[in-house]
């Protein structure tokens, strides 16, 4: 299993040792913390979920978990640690892929989890307010009734929670559609670690407010490091009754791009995915799993292209119409457009049983990287010319709409030889091609060496700077990002 | 003319004098300066259109106008200033409402209107990067060769330029479809005030990145009060090829609300403006300019409505049957579907006159609030109450997609009494009804005295703190907003 090697790969780089200023969890701490949540809100057995991220790559050893209801439980647990000196490691669903959300050593786990009883939805502005224990999907089928829904939409959606998502600005299927978090979010309470425990309300549910900074984008991608947040304020999206999908095969790199920009036109406001899979994985799929491709032809490169809209009849005859563009350029060698739901899903299937096709393998070198579109694919062939021959295969998949490409690097087992070939070249040629060695997982533990690379020492000085107005005794969330 | 009486209403609550910690500029200061820009681009005399801002309501006397053309200029001006505490306000296209871009005293001023040299789109990804003096309809006339537009649109688009937009996330016509300038920006580079006029750049050019504190949106909104941004990362958006306008009439306001709800659920994806006028607003505009409404019944409240889409055939069935449905839930009393470019000009030309008719009546208190769509028209209600018998008329029209309400008070001529019984009366009912009170023209000068309504002392303070990381001396547009 692949559990064992990542960890040893992290401890690698990582010369990290507990923080001495950091107090050690008494008995009267644990009585302090009952007495704010109360007893049985106060975990210090069967902890072992909290303490492991869900990949079981990370691991802390934390004292207790506490699981507050309300701003204000979170106010006074973050007043005690703060005046304690308590490291404390905010939680909401812990799906986090760079052991953002555990601890390292024996940090407070306070989890969001049960803060999840507010829940507001305004019919008329599409604006929703929830807390932060709210899980996604939990969501989604609260606005249905609505007909709206959560602007993004993520694998880990029946278990991560929005302040998670938030914390950590979650991209997801539909950024392509939708935007980034930074679209929709509005307003954020959130409760700081100092000695007040300030619980603060920032931003507001209008969708047009020029009052003061806009302090809430601060708290998107803030990784759990400023403070804890608690409720949030955001806009919905309306439901799309339309879903259409293709399936594209293209012989050239360049020609996915010139399909991207023809669907940019062509499909323009109801494009909703534009996913894209090399031959490389299409074959992992074949031999791994035995999965068929869609496309006869073994087309060098597939493309998995979706609308979300509002009327099916508009929305057939727009796709029928890109893809005759697409043809009538030579930008295409094969396409089928599914005629079904069956169909869809069985596009949607292919690609998303890649990232298994490649882990069954052995040993998967994964990647969550962006670059600039000329450069996306080169990373890929660089790969392949600096170690083909150390590896089972080199694969990429990716949301080629967005510029996030999973380079996956396989062997039949992890080898710190191919490791070592592998990184820090990957990280280096990412940041010298203006691309971003995190799209959309964070820094976390997991990339932690490498998250200075291409940040310049007047950013880190701010963004240092920036966390400890937030959190002036660096208790919150110690050892990660920034 | 209003002019002169805006001044005095603002000196009424003004009681700012000259911070005597700022140096005056000397001779020597003025010799640098050439130095750094070159003499040509030291302006001493002739520079009155930077000292006033465009309502000609708010004048400074600054010692010089500077003029550079790169980042490198801007910190060296900036680091001088800040070694000799020269205050400095920085100025794009000013164009702004409240007063925000120009000196209230002998501020130099930091105009960016020659940093214009850099334009750079990458057609593949749909991301531009430019120069902040660029002015927005520039940059829009630069993006239409590429299928391309700005994702935003101000009735300033011929002289505000980018930097400005950023500096106070410019709302406009487009918001309802496009959202906010924090769904588009990417990355910055800004030059900060301190003694090594730090030239930082932040975030990238990739739709997605986490690997920092998301920096550029906190410059949005941010009205020159932190660093001077020279140059702006963003996503362009794709430029519709079909425009739909239809007028609705409506005879309760909770009408109007539920046609918002069917337009968003019906036009979904093209719905880009969503305008209100009611009857008081329309019939200024009948007895002030003599233009006849486009609805013949006189409805109660009139709606405009736009779709920006890629079709023209489905988009005109969508509108079509949006109205259909308008119709048969009884929500509308009336409505017209513009048949061609003209019947759309003519019912755009009947919304924007509205701030001239009003005009025209003699003096115009006029407001830009953001409310809850429950409250909107509710301020309207209570300053008929409040205040009828002493106005001309009091009129209402404004963005109802966005929140965005224009209540108008008008009166033969300006009128302390009438100012007296308005104010704070407006800005504190707003402020009670979860409203803002700037939804897109920032703080500035001219709202100065109301700004920290409904903000908490710890935001406030946060917002101070982060402040003084960007600007240690507090040169940067002093006497304005936080």
């Amino acid at each position: 299993m692949w559990l064992k090697p990542l960890q040893n790969s992290l401890r690698k780089f990582s010369t990290v040792v507990r923080d001495p200023r950091f107090a050690k969890v008494q008995d009267t701490d644990i009585r302090i913390f009952e007495s704010i949540v109360g007893r049985e809100h106060v975990k210090t057995t069967e902890i072992d979920s909290y303490a492991t991220d869900w990949m079981k790559a990370f691991r802390g050893n934390p004292p207790c978990v506490l699981l507050p209801s309300t701003s204000e439980e979170v106010s006074s647990i973050l007043s005690h640690c703060s005046k304690r000196k308590i490291a404390v490691v905010p939680q909401a669903g812990n799906t986090g892929l760079v052991g953002g959300s555990v601890p390292l050593f024996d940090e407070v786990v306070l989890s969001v989890r049960r803060i999840n009883k507010h829940f507001e939805f305004d019919e008329k502005s599409g604006i929703l307010t929830c807390d932060a224990g709210y899980i996604l999907e939990e969501l989604d089928n609260k606005l249905a009734p609505y007909g709206y829904m959560m602007p993004f939409d993520l694998g880990a959606k029946g278990s991560c929670m929005i302040g998670g998502n938030i914390a950590t600005c979650a991209g997801g299927l539909r950024l392509l559609r939708y935007g980034s978090l930074h679209a929709h979010l509005l307003g954020l309470t959130v409760v700081l670690p100092n000695e007040q425990g300030t619980i603060l309300k920032v931003g507001s549910s209008l969708k047009k407010d020029n009052t003061s900074l806009h302090i809430p984008h601060l708290f998107l991608g803030s990784e759990g490091q400023l403070g804890v947040i608690t409720r949030i304020t955001m806009a919905a999206a309306p439901k799309p009754t339309s879903i259409q999908s293709a399936m594209i095969g293209a012989e050239t790199f360049e020609s996915c791009c010139d399909i991207l920009r023809l669907a940019r036109r062509h499909l323009s406001e109801i494009l909703s995915s534009f996913e894209f899979l090399d031959r490389e994985t299409m074959t992992a799929i074949d031999e791994n799993l035995g999965l068929k491709p869609v496309l006869q032809s073994n087309p060098r490169f597939t493309l998995l292209i979706e609308t979300s809209g509002s009327d099916e009849s508009h929305d057939t005859a727009k796709m029928e119409r890109f893809l005759a563009h697409c043809i009538d350029d030579e930008l295409a060698s094969d396409g089928v457009q599914a005629q079904s739901a069956t169909e869809s899903s069985m596009m949607w299937r292919i690609r998303e049983s890649a990232p298994l096709a490649v882990a069954a393998d052995g040993y998967a070198f994964k990647n969550d990287v962006s670059l600039p579109l000329k450069h996306f694919y080169r990373l890929t062939e660089e790969i392949r010319k600096r170690c083909s021959s150390m590896t089972k295969r080199i694969v990429t998949y990716g949301h080629l709409g967005d510029g996030n490409s999973h380079l996956n690097i396989t062997a039949k087992e992890y080898s710190k030889d191919l490791y070592d070939r592998l990184y820090p070249f990957i990280y280096e040629w990412v940041n010298a091609h203006d691309g971003s060695i995190s799209a959309e997982h964070g820094i976390g533990q997991m990339k932690l060496p490498y998250a200075n690379l291409g940040k310049s020492p007047a950013e880190r000085e701010i963004v240092r700077r920036i966390k400890s107005i937030f959190d002036p005794n660096g208790i919150m969330n110690p050892y990660k990002s920034f």
